[in-house]
């Protein structure tokens, strides 16, 4: 799961539905998880697909600048126009300032409720 | 996969990791989900959960405070009580302020790039 890094940052939301295609999909989007990652203020991502085949890939960054310039990457962009050849039936994509973010972890063995309470509200 | 109403509006990105225990899950996310979408402010959710346990909920809102009301709700808080005490080993909650979003559907039949492209490329 990815990091928490003080807010304000951004998110991309990519919510799709995929094809029956398979084809280069896994390899591709292993590839697109590591070339993000190298990219100039690449804070994280988290990735979950139900066995349906709908899918939630969120990532951060630390401007929109950077997700402009990782849109105009060319192995991504190469990257997407297969996506919607092969491997998509259809998607939706929000870019969206996360303003607070909350974590919460298990104490191993030690359940105090009132220590999780002030855990989860901390900002 | 969930509307998209013009921005700005509110996600709360919810990053889940499932502890083994299935007790009750189920049926309580069910509710919550249609809880939720009878509160007001809610413009949809999407979900999604990988075999190994990783899951992303991402619930859409038209303002803080309609997110700051759900929070609120009684039943949703013994759910949240319950998450943490049994289903969940840890979790991230972020809310962020949707700027921009878009949407593309696979053309049934036809696939013309040109089209594809612009249709992205809208909003």
């Amino acid at each position: 799961m990815s990091a928490l890094p003080p807010p304000p940052y951004y998110a991309v939301i990519f919510t799709s539905q995929r094809t029956a295609v398979d084809s280069g999909y896994a390899d591709t989007a292993d590839r697109m998880v590591a070339l993000a990652a190298a990219q100039p203020g690449y804070l994280g991502a988290d990735s979950a697909r139900d066995a349906d085949g709908l899918g939630i890939t969120v990532s951060y960054w630390r401007s929109e600048e950077d997700i402009a310039a990782w849109r105009r990457h060319a192995e991504h962009r190469v990257a997407r126009d297969t996506g919607r050849s092969d491997w998509y039936q259809h998607y939706t994509l929000r870019v969206a300032r996360v303003e607070r973010a909350y974590a919460w972890q298990r104490a191993d063995g030690l359940q105090d409720p009132a220590a999780l309470t002030s855990n989860e509200e901390r900002a």
